[in-house]
């Protein structure tokens, strides 16, 4: 056994301290083989703490018994609590020095080599600094005890260590009492036997690395499509969070990333566009409002009163207002798009609410609209809508293509009395039991289509037709949906349901249309206030998808 | 200087090894006198792992040469970077033995002798061993470099190293083919001197330790108080839109106006804070992921990749990362808020989580951030969390203080697999049947709480006290809530409840608490990332409130 295995074996975690004074030149001495430790990237952060006072000692002291009343509860039976209890586990009044061994973290502050993989190479050189201390202290005949049973927080907060000083704990210094006949105290104490040899073994091979690199650098062939589809939600799941973990907005990432074609995908230039336009059925008393708040909400509008006006305002969409029938001449200088087909519709009670040219100008203006805004860059847009007595022109529309009975179609609108909902709901079963045209749909929507229900729908299919998000609000535009589905069952995959109305025949139709709608907050103003309000959710969507760092990236561990 | 003296001097981190062979009686000497280290508790955790073979060495260079790339990008300047790319830091194909020294974190399964206070003891017994290889090493003639710029995670992997050793670092043996000059490698290069002596302060007083006591201020009612709320539902209703027709927009309304005592009450300098803490219970196996998670996902928060950074910087509110007890030591630059208690707490399957000074703590720490954080102006906070194991802290605490069973109040977490489930309600169940404390909720919250929980609890009835809207995120947070209201019931009148988890506990819970979410979107991410998302719909609500015209204003008509 050499010389330095004799100081290595017999150095002990020691507990048992006689009175004698330790001189400083052994301290010092001792810290100098501290001082000759390693330090990682030379960055020097061992501090170190003289105790001498008796007064710190026994508060020091005093931290210990706290915990050390902890760790008894920590026991696995009452047995081994018993046995703990008895051990002395520090000597921090008796030992002649208390030394405290720290290191300053505020080192990784500046660029440290050797600490990327794990800044704790910094603590670990101030282990090897108290295990040089230990070495050199057994060389000179005095002991050293390592007591870390202490809540360092009030540890620091005591003695005013400053806030970057990390302790590794409190070790007491002083002459041996005893040598443990030669053991470590523990295994004396028969707490546990120490094994006789270290556990080794030999590595001969490597298990291949498969981390798989998600390299997004080339846009898929859009014949590819099930590959893109992969790829995309890959990268969604590559994410810092556990799979599906973003709910909703994971849905509309793949949303917006299949629609777009791309797994970078940025929502350009939304738009929201407010359709207008009177209904004769409002005639028959069926809202609560006159007809000329149609116009007079236009004009709010216009002024930026309105509450789409404020929402579109706070998320940088762009508004658009649209006359597409409004009981009402404009100002020609007013910021209108101007799509009147007539002032108003007729009433469907007993007559077609527009004649088929009508119907086919609906869907020529509609889709002009949309056209106009796709060419300004935009890939995203939503549907809104104004008229009083809209509600009652899309519950028949609901009806009379789905099936429902008017019943399960009509509400209460923007808000009529319960003793006129009655009357509502008859007024109108009257009118589909007038109607005596074709199941066709098209002679369906001239009679009791709204102008801009229709232009609505029109707008939807040339927005799905462009690869364009279509953002649909509340129970008028999904009936405008509804129709526009009949015509092309595909654009499903464009559109984002907004919102589930307080108008009860929405839920209605939403499950019908097999949708869910991602915000669910008793609205039912229409304008497109919807659309606006669930906006920064697919803003969301497209922040996290693009932004986010991946587990890769992040050096965040999957499961 | 003694013989001693001498091998610590000499001792070096080579980089540097001649052809010579090494031979196996030298690394047998040098492990035994590793085994000779200290071992806290007796717990014998270090394994050593010894490499010979070149295939495995290559592997490990590659996994080094991937991880320097990253280390040069962390450099402070383009100098520093050409001088940091010269440096030799590896020998790990020429050396001709590889050692990987570890500890078994799997001893901490049962109790262990001085881990109370952290259990970092049992890696710096290893570390102890490792000084104690180098120092015999160096007696014989021999050298060894200790490397650390790895990802351990892949190391692990590619060696396939059991889940519970985790590596100290890989280290190069062999004969030195220099000695620097006597110093060490990158003094002998200019990169960095050492300080000729150790840095040694005494310390000689103690500062008094003072945990503040809990006390929340009430809030005074105003005395017209039904006169003003009459007056701010007067203002929501002449907005242009029917009665109550922006359903859930009214009712935020209506609460930022009474809790600011305002008619236009503004929403200022939101902020969103985001508590981290490791769980001692995490041990059990009870998350789908390894503690780590916790500490590198507040990295991510820090380099804002993680999904509440993109939230927040998507609708401008500032983020906060708190450490209330994370299990890793942060450097002192790093842009978070220090308030850690421990290094997670212990787990409550046999014995209090944290000491009742602890608790304590955690309730000083969580008012001190809200009130620096109400002194900047800000009048509207969201709690947000990060802790692995954290959802079994918050059901169990869910469990006892509401007496529902834990088969009610657990769920999947972050997604534990099926069958893993009724093993954690189990773990849980018999956690809450080992308890023998009283029924007095801070005696609960000692033992079964977790750091960041409490601090949040802390900072809402802070943030209560203060007149500041608090947004409440998912099942984590709305437990700390539930603490906070039987703190301070009147606490629910600031409170908004952002969104309802895919966590099944939660809508259980937001039952309980007769309360309704905003939003509903299968959400179970933590981190506030509901509270962010939910912020532009109390913007709407403000928005609305102050932006939209009256009927008056506009000349619209009234029904």
């Amino acid at each position: 056994m050499s010389y330095l295995d004799n100081i290595l074996k017999s150095r002990r975690d020691t507990r048992h301290f006689t009175a004698d004074n330790v001189p400083d030149e052994v301290i010092e001495k001792a810290l100098q083989a501290g001082h000759w430790a390693p330090s990682v990237g030379l960055t020097d952060a061992t501090r170190y703490y003289l105790i001498k006072s008796a007064e710190v000692k026994k508060a020091v002291k005093e931290l210990f018994l706290d915990y050390n009343k902890k760790a008894e509860e920590l026991t696995d039976n009452p047995e081994q609590k018993e046995h703990y209890k008895s051990l002395k586990l520090e000597a921090i009044e008796e030992a002649p020095i208390g030394l405290i061994i720290g290191y300053d973290r505020s080192v990784l502050n500046q660029f440290t080599i050797g600490t990327v993989g794990s800044n704790e190479a910094v603590k670990f050189s101030s282990v090897c600094a108290a295990q040089n201390i230990w070495l050199s202290l057994t060389e000179q005949g005095y002991g050293m005890g390592w007591v870390s049973i202490l809540n360092y927080y009030q540890f620091k907060k005591i003695l005013d260590l400053p806030e970057n000083i990390e302790p590794l704990g409190y070790f007491c210094i002083g002459k041996p009492a005893t040598n443990y006949d030669n053991q470590p105290m523990l295994q004396q104490l028969n707490w546990k036997q120490k094994p006789e040899a270290p556990d080794c073994t030999e590595i001969k091979h490597i298990t291949q690395n498969q981390v798989a690199h998600l390299v997004v650098k080339h846009q898929p062939e859009p014949d590819d499509k099930a590959v893109f589809c992969r790829l995309l939600q890959e990268k969604i799941d590559a994410k810092t969070k556990p799979v599906g973990a973003l709910g909703t907005l994971e849905t509309l990432a793949f949303q917006i990333g299949t629609v777009f074609e791309t797994l970078n995908p940025k929502i350009k230039n939304p738009n929201i566009v407010v359709f207008a336009a009177d209904h004769g059925i409002a005639n028959h008393g069926v809202s609560a409002y006159p007809q000329d708040v149609t116009r007079q909400m236009v004009t709010n509008f216009l002024e930026g009163g309105a509450a789409i006006n404020v929402f579109c305002k706070q998320h940088a969409i762009k508004l658009s207002i649209v006359d597409s029938g409004v009981n009402y001449d404009f100002p020609t200088n007013a910021r209108l798009i101007n799509a009147k087909i007539a002032k108003g519709t007729q009433s469907f009670l007993h007559a077609p609410a527009m004649s088929d040219t009508e119907l086919h100008l609906c869907f020529e203006k509609g889709k002009s609209i949309v056209e106009t805004i796709a060419k300004t860059g935009s890939n995203c847009i939503g549907f809104g809508e104004m008229g009083i007595g809209n509600t009652s022109t899309a519950s028949v529309l609901m009806s009379i293509l789905t099936g429902f009975t008017i019943e399960e179609c009509v509400g209460k609108g923007t808000g009529v009395a319960d003793e006129k909902l009655l009357q509502k709901q008859n007024l109108l079963k009257n009118a589909i039991k007038n109607y005596s045209g074709s199941a066709e749909l098209m002679t369906q929507l001239s009679y009791f289509g709204g102008f801009e229900i229709v232009q609505i729908a029109s707008g939807m299919l040339t927005a799905f037709e462009n690869n364009m998000i279509i953002l649909v609000d509340g129970f008028i535009c999904s009936v405008a949906f509804l129709i526009a589905s009949r015509i092309h069952p595909e654009i499903h995959k464009n559109a984002v349901f907004c919102h589930c109305s307080a108008e009860k025949a929405h839920q209605k139709l939403l499950d019908y249309l097999q949708v869910k709608p991602i915000l669910n907050l008793d609205l039912r103003l229409g304008e497109g206030t919807g659309c606006a309000i669930a906006f920064p959710l697919l803003k969301s969507a497209e922040a996290f998808l693009n932004e986010m760092a991946s587990f890769e990236s992040a050096g965040v561990s999957r499961k």
